[in-house]
């Protein structure tokens, strides 16, 4: 039996372990999160462990709540460490969840506490926790120094003024490059509340006055611009439902002079006017040499008693089921077609669209671009031991892993960094199986090289950074 | 090489048979059957091994026509012990089918039969079980009592009278609870052929006039009512498909009206007329304690010319594909929204949908209720090895494996027993591999605990027996 | 740790090796591939071994597009050797890809070579392989030959003459038999461009002149009668989509009218048409005792700009997410309502639908013939390591694995045969592994017969061949 979460922790054969040691020495890009850049560039402390583990993170919400836990203790108001113990009660029993060894990565890696939490240990580790969260170096900035990141994407509206941003850039002692990412969702949502605040919003920013789809789209490629010259690589794209692929532009003008009036938008006139945007924003990602990023299949604020409690990403989302390959190939065709189709990831919410994805990925591949479509790392419900098996298990079966960007933390919280070990272990767990069964050659100075690649290097050179 | 289903059978380390140890001792609740009441109540006496094995198994019927076998010896007028032989010839076939497992664990722990079943083997096998099968023990009552099974729960319609729940009730040598469990399909499936004549029958044991959507609701509400006073804590709602969660009540009204004149059904007016019945039951069954089943995604009935010959459930359903999860959503949170979403258990029949459901259960966890909405054990065709291990799998990643209540039959034989067993050694082994892999502490104390209640204690609390 | 590809490459057991010591030596039955007759029965000679690779290969071509090779070495104007190099530059970086199987066991088992593909043994590699591919036995028929392949099933058009499968016969020293596979797709798909010329030349080689649908379809008739006199028993369907059931006559009389016409195709009278032809040529197929391949879930030539520069089947496919159940269940009843269906394969591009169609087979089974309805090998992006071990883990779990008729290759290379010999390993790899864990008895006879069964007489017997 091997001892929980040793040295060798998920690495069962010598290949793994020796592959292992070249991977965890990589740095970290981690190229898609959700970190607040005021939070960074305040350099903000955390209270205590509850404050830092607990605060933002609905993941552990979720099984809280499934655990019988009141709701006081968990989006109420019960005390930090009222929180934290219950946190602590309800550890034993998520067994099999990532949730458990994030967890408990995150006491030994953050804190050097190899204490296993439970409501027994919870106050000695609330004591020895505290006491290093009330040092300098465990700020914000310390946290993220400590996991050796060298870069780090943040998720921003356009109608930001990333000022953030370039307070943090202008902090030399700290090495970490935080670039701000181009997600203009809002501006593509016309039937929800709030989008003529928003759109009004972005016609201010810009400058661009909004009368139909086309001032949107010219709107949208200055704040691109913007976004680009305060170092903008990336962008994203949350479509819990893929738009079918309509292209009629009088039918989008309709949408959005519905969305901008307060009127319902009927879906096939919001289809179109979603498609043009995405398509035209595309086309723009292109010429600034961009990476777009669409994260699929997601079922959002289920819950309308918790909703009109406590707002969205408190823990009451899940995974769609609607089918969106011959949309999403529709879409993707339209800014290929041109040649302007930019570096794409995709994201599935749902495993079992991994294979759509990654062969989708393999109909947009070429001009000479390694790994131009990527098939993207698991996500959210996904990003667990067996998710991460299965996208790189359909990964290396139906394209090619070599050319794999690898992880990122798509994290609220600032010591979710472990999760690139976390990746980098079953990685290397599962190119050692391969070769220890006779399956690939033991040609450990490729697979060493490929390791790094997958860790570090190929993420680099895709997103130009 | 291991022995053919030995002592340790299904166990691969020594922590699983360690868990096992203390998972065997625990007594049944096999909340969710078919058994028959009045077979019970009568505690019948099976002619002989192909009348128990054969009688009414349409997993056993598939297999066997399968593998060629003529169906005069399937649901034909062949005797019972044609009918046992064809099926000993093809058990071989059946490698890695549940089947094989099933039916060489009622051999052994039935009747304490070690012989490998085929062919050569039926005649002896035939002889000795049926010498079993003509003593006392070996009726009804017995083979239930040889299992440890506390509590049973059949399924029963809402016009049933629950009479041979009374009379199993009143003997009390026989220490095995039988309760009722609310099915009310049939007052839901408005375009069917027999709907008038069940409406009228519902009319007169509920005492209701029925003229609309309310007084369905009142009728069923009445005969929940009824159900709970003969000890019924447990509704089942097979949803072949999910309705669209359409709420309008006029719509519902002409679905019923419809309904009772013979007339086709709208499509979307079943769907009000379904909608607003399973969100008003929801109510009845929260405002009683109850927990709610929903079985998803049955294509059912699928061969017309068989179907017109031996009628519904002998074997020719299978596994539906149509998306769900929005709708399921929608009325799951119409429950939800003054807090009278009962307790809820979700099964699907595809395994592809596991992770759909297992979020979707934590869209509406809360209240304090550990486990609240339940992500179902693998059903029918998932009640298999890869299927409970695919659905443990996605339980623990996405949710609380323990707070799971764990095993059913679901089965029409009164020798299904085992079954339990077989997933008992599947969740032991699972737990084990996860602990000799370092992948969780081995604190036996808590993990032996944990162990007893998903085979039993979380089954016993959440049904409230 | 295992060497490299050995003699007991992916067989990890002492009774897998032993199975594979009977599988090995069953001669194959190829029931389905795209060889083109011609090629054979005029046996080409390849210029050298980037011409017999990578000729035609759209699996190779994907997988070098996502490595960042130009599109020149692809499928441009590149020499062989600069194809065959940029192809031996991927190949390290296609770890657990099937390709770098494939391209291993050809080697070996083609040509003797044992070198690692890679940029350094390229030249070698050429040399040694070119040397032999100048010789006699190198040529196509040589190369099946080599295999032991007994039939051969090629894939061919209704209008089509078969004069190249009439001189295949006459060639009395060439032992394999090649006959035809029935392929009317082009009949079928009223709404493409081509139609009206198609149905032209259907009525010329017919002699049926066409205005409604019952002429197409005595049309078809007559040809599968004229296939089956040429010795064809198998039928194939492309259904990228299936029809949705419906049974109008008039619609479909108005798709075919409209499609030749040239004006557009209403899809519901699509719909109708399909289905119709499907249904009646069902009947046909059944008369003749054939049996009829149905491939599902295909999204074809999703990249119009690449479409437009080399036309179809050069890498720009991927899969489908489409729910079908309904549909197939409705269509495959109509055929089995008289007692018509004829044996049917069903294969699925997308490893989700395996439980869909493993139980809908379950649906149609019957009349005395084992596995009448089959649920067809992974097929396309599920012919992987993984993708096999499904199939068979659904296959055995959910019908009888014991009837399945095995492998087939698909494809358009005349290496291609150690599809079969991964197949076979991978197959007794599956059974050695439940037999050492005690999950099946190690009864070697019956199992050594199942395994020759599954990977050459089920073929044989299913097939008529």
């Amino acid at each position: 039996m091997k001892a929980f979460m040793d040295e060798n922790f998920l690495l069962q054969s010598e290949t793994a372990k020796q592959l292992f040691k070249a991977a965890e020495k990589m740095p970290i890009i981690d190229y898609h999160c959700h970190l607040s850049p005021r939070e960074i560039a305040e350099n903000i402390q955390f209270r205590n462990i509850g404050h830092l583990m607990l605060g933002g993170d609905h993941y552990k919400w979720r099984q809280m709540r499934t655990f019988g836990i009141d709701e006081k203790y968990i989006c109420g108001d019960g005390s930090d460490w009222e929180k934290f113990l219950a946190y602590a009660k309800m550890m034993p029993g998520a067994i099999g969840n990532p949730l458990y060894h994030w967890t408990h990565l995150e006491l030994r890696r953050v804190f050097g506490i190899t204490e296993i939490l439970s409501e027994k240990t919870a106050a000695v580790i609330w004591e020895k926790a505290n006491a290093l969260l009330a040092t300098e170096e465990y700020r914000a900035k310390g946290l993220i120094s400590r996991f050796n990141v060298e870069v780090l994407c943040t998720t921003d509206d356009p109608v930001d003024s990333l000022e953030y941003h370039g307070a943090i850039a202008e902090d030399t002692d700290f090495k970490t490059r935080v670039l701000p990412t181009f997600r203009p969702d809002k501006a593509m949502n016309a039937e929800r509340a709030g989008f003529r605040e928003y759109i009004e919003r972005l016609s201010e920013v810009s400058g661009v006055e909004i009368n139909n789809t086309g001032d949107v789209i010219e709107a949208l490629t200055l704040r691109a611009e913007y976004f680009h010259a305060c170092g903008a690589r990336i962008s994203d794209h949350g479509l819990d439902t893929v738009p079918h692929a309509r292209f009629d532009r009088a039918a989008a003008n309709r949408a959005l002079a519905d969305g901008l009036n307060g009127n319902p938008v009927s879906p096939d006139d919001l289809d179109s006017y979603r498609t043009l945007i995405m398509v035209a924003l595309g086309k723009v990602y292109h010429r600034l040499g961009w990476v777009q990023q669409y994260h699929l299949g997601v079922l959002r604020n289920n819950n309308a008693r918790m909703f009109s409690k406590f707002g969205p990403d408190i823990g009451f989302d899940s995974v769609g089921d609607a089918p969106f390959a011959h949309d999403l190939s529709r879409i993707l065709d339209a800014q290929d077609r041109d040649n302007s189709l930019p570096k794409t990831i995709l994201y599935s919410l749902n495993g079992c669209a991994n294979s759509v994805i990654a062969t989708m990925a393999g109909n947009f591949q070429g001009g000479g671009i390694p790994g131009k479509i990527q098939f993207g790392s698991g996500w959210w419900f996904c990003d667990t031991k067996p998710g991460m098996i299965d996208q790189m298990t359909a990964l290396s079966n139906l394209g090619l892993l070599s050319q794999f960007v690898g992880m990122l933390t798509d994290s609220r919280s600032f010591v979710s960094y472990p999760r690139h070990e976390y990746f980098r272990r079953i990685l290397c767990n599962l190119i050692g199986e391969w070769v220890e069964n006779g399956e690939y050659p033991a040609d450990m100075e490729y697979l060493t090289a490929m390791v790094k690649d997958i860790c570090y290097n190929n993420a680099k050179r895709y997103f130009a950074l």
